[in-house]
């Protein structure tokens, strides 16, 4: 197909309704769709690497079922006419060529490791789908203008090490890291092609991209409690997260007397609870979590001392997760002035929240009105490797319902229909962002 | 002394309030004393076996360190003229012999293991007491009616292992548990001499002791702060222990909003508290911990989908134990209600309170008036070897003050006059005892 025959239809963000007049509109008026059938199967065949046998898989970054899932997504990349290879940070970058030369490419895709014991569509279902795209362009003889990248990360779960080296936000320390594989960053590195001496080498600057697209399991119950198809991201939450330690004094629990204790658990008790009342409190969709708690000495004959926990803070907007925490922090302190116990914050990891581009946004939903699909603007709870790429150009990300919002999970779960639906979405999203020369 | 020349002057329970006109009486009137000054310095010596660094000692009942301690306590048993052996059970037991054939023995001991990190007081005070006050009796050429015996018992800590052998208490399935040094029962008892596979032997009946004193620092601080000398142990509390499980739902602390969690470490943290208030909600001395808790999976950006942690309940009426925790449960439900999570109750252990002796309270209050002592009659929160003695013949106990209620811990404190007093009265009440052919 002459591109010449399809001028651009979008300028400064306004998008045209219809597939008509698109340059890529195959001869019978028809606009490319991914293959969804072979979509699905090529994500029940990723399955079986690292598969736990109660469900799901445990394909920890670094280990020998993450290299085996990526020796099967290169296989799939190589099918789709794609030119994988391994950047310097470990991530696979399979490139198509575009027809201008002026323009930056386009990068699409997602990670395909997963927590322990976790499902088969967290980071899987947005990696499989970019191939099956790159491949729907290859059969279809499509060539955009922009040259594109297919991307799987590695070690999103770990802490989004693989887009964090490209952003340029990883810090050299943090190669030392041990990660659940029980290797070092940089021995995981090493392990699936990389080099972690010459990581620095793999970070692009910004600018360097002309967008970001991400297709992700929502990992929540939004879309499907409310019956939608397609969530449009209008960004992924800012994370704040701190390691609390509340100071009693342990003593005997058969001799000391209830109005004479200093009890840590019962003061890190009422925080808990205070945490959950604090963040309930004001209107929105911020989340606080306590999620991890340990108490000292821990027998159940003695008083405990110390009990350390962690609190996490989520919203899309920094400054409120500021405001939360001073006054969560505030009633600590009153609740530790009730028994005698104090409370110390430390900090424990940060993510500034990183806002999707609304030109983006748009075409997003530009490109479901069109496939049919209903939509809905919401925000990333989660962290994912498009908050990495949001620093260096325009990104996007769509999400596809999970059944139950379960994630992390054996129980994960997305319909074929909703998966075929997402890659749609992805595909047509792609071609609106190079039809405009997105920049 | 021609034991003629005084008769009992306690019977059915009738106390003399005289020092007057005892048998044991020495020559010149006054009744026998400890030497506090040696008991003193014998406590500082065994505080070697085991010594930390920061103070305190680190003595666990089959370590090296307990093994030195004990034979530090023969060699000052045979100073005393007693004759110390080791029963099958691998207690220490050092008899003297009375002049009334007819009589059982008047036992009296307590223990030298200690927790890890913990104190010199706790164990100590009592075991090197009983050995004082022998050596008293051997000085002063006092010869008692009953036979007596001081007892080391093994391995109070770790749940009274020495003390439950012989009043029959300890199960046969107990022996394979492993203590905190590392070692089996069975093997530590071997280790110490015992025979874990004629352990029944070690058993003796009920009836078979005419009584069974223990010197014991409080462990609270009850004493101290009403500036008092003796505590009189109306008995030992019973203990009921219970894992609580609590069972939410796992799940994305990012992509699940507040209202659609089952966040079990909420409930849980509702739960102490409600603990605490319950238990605090009705007159008496009774208390209530939550000691330990683990959030699973436990990682900060996960919302604990269960929760374990421990219940202990402690009160002399064990009636009373079973009724707050019958409102704890309920409670409990309401709270599992609240956010769909649910509360197991699992029975961990349990100890039935065990009353002391009523005649031995007031031999105790008797003997600490005539020192010029003040008293209280008051419960002990801890459990200690004495109830398992009360299974076997009438149990009294007395408490010195701990400095601050601080027990368990390093900073353990008894005053060197207190455990003079404390030996002084032990070494009273025991011959009120033997005069009164208490059995």
């Amino acid at each position: 197909m002459n591109r010449r025959e399809f001028g651009s239809v979008l300028a400064g963000g306004l998008v045209s309704s219809s597939f008509a007049r698109h340059r890529w509109l195959p001869a019978r008026g028809q606009p490319p769709r991914v293959n969804g059938d072979r979509l699905n199967a090529h994500l029940t065949a990723i399955s079986r690497f690292g598969a736990n046998p109660q469900g799901g898989v445990t394909r920890l970054a670094y280990s020998d079922a993450d290299k085996l899932g990526r020796d099967f997504v290169l296989g799939l990349m190589r099918e789709a006419r794609l030119e994988p290879s391994i950047d310097l940070a470990g991530n696979i970058v399979a490139r198509r060529s575009g027809s201008d030369a002026s323009l930056r490419p386009l990068l699409f895709g997602s990670h395909i490791d997963s927590v322990p014991e976790g499902g088969n569509y967290d980071g899987n279902v947005g990696s499989l789908a970019a191939i099956e795209v790159a491949r729907t362009l290859a059969e279809q003889g499509i060539t955009t203008r922009h040259p594109i990248q297919v991307v799987v990360w590695q070690n999103e779960e770990g802490g989004l090490y693989g887009s964090r080296a490209v952003s340029g936000q990883l810090t050299g320390n943090e190669l030392t890291n041990v990660s659940r594989s029980g290797k070092t960053i940089a021995d995981g590195i090493v392990f699936l092609g990389g080099d972690p001496t010459r990581i620095a080498e793999a970070r692009r600057r910004k600018g360097e991209i002309a967008g970001y697209l991400e297709l992700h399991i929502e990992q929540g119950g939004t879309l499907e409690r409310e019956k939608l198809d397609i969530g449009i991201v209008e960004g992924i939450v800012g994370i704040k997260q701190w390691e609390v330690t509340v100071s009693g004094f342990a003593n005997h629990a058969g001799t000391t007397p209830m109005d004479q204790r200093h009890d840590a658990l019962l003061a890190a008790a009422k925080f808990v609870e205070a945490v959950n009342r604090i963040v309930r409190s004001v209107p929105g969709r911020q989340v606080g979590t306590v999620g991890r708690i340990q108490a000292y000495p821990g027998a159940p004959n003695v008083i405990p001392g110390q009990v350390v926990c962690t609190l996490e803070l989520r919203d899309l907007d920094d400054a409120k997760i500021v405001t939360l925490y001073g006054r969560i922090e505030t009633e600590a302190r009153r609740i530790g002035e009730e028994n005698g116990t104090s409370f110390a914050f430390k900090s424990l990891h940060e993510n500034v929240s990183a806002p999707s581009d609304p030109r983006v946004r748009t075409l997003i939903a530009e490109a479901s009105r069109e496939l049919g699909l209903t939509t809905k603007v919401m925000p990333s709870g989660a962290g994912h490797d498009a908050q990495a790429m949001a620093q260096l150009g325009p990104m996007g990300m769509i999400f596809i319902p999970s059944i139950g919002g379960i994630s992390h999970s054996p129980r994960e779960l997305s319909r074929p229909a909703d998966i075929t639906n997402g890659a749609n979405v992805l595909l047509a999203t792609l071609l609106r962002m190079d039809e405009a020369r997105f920049t």
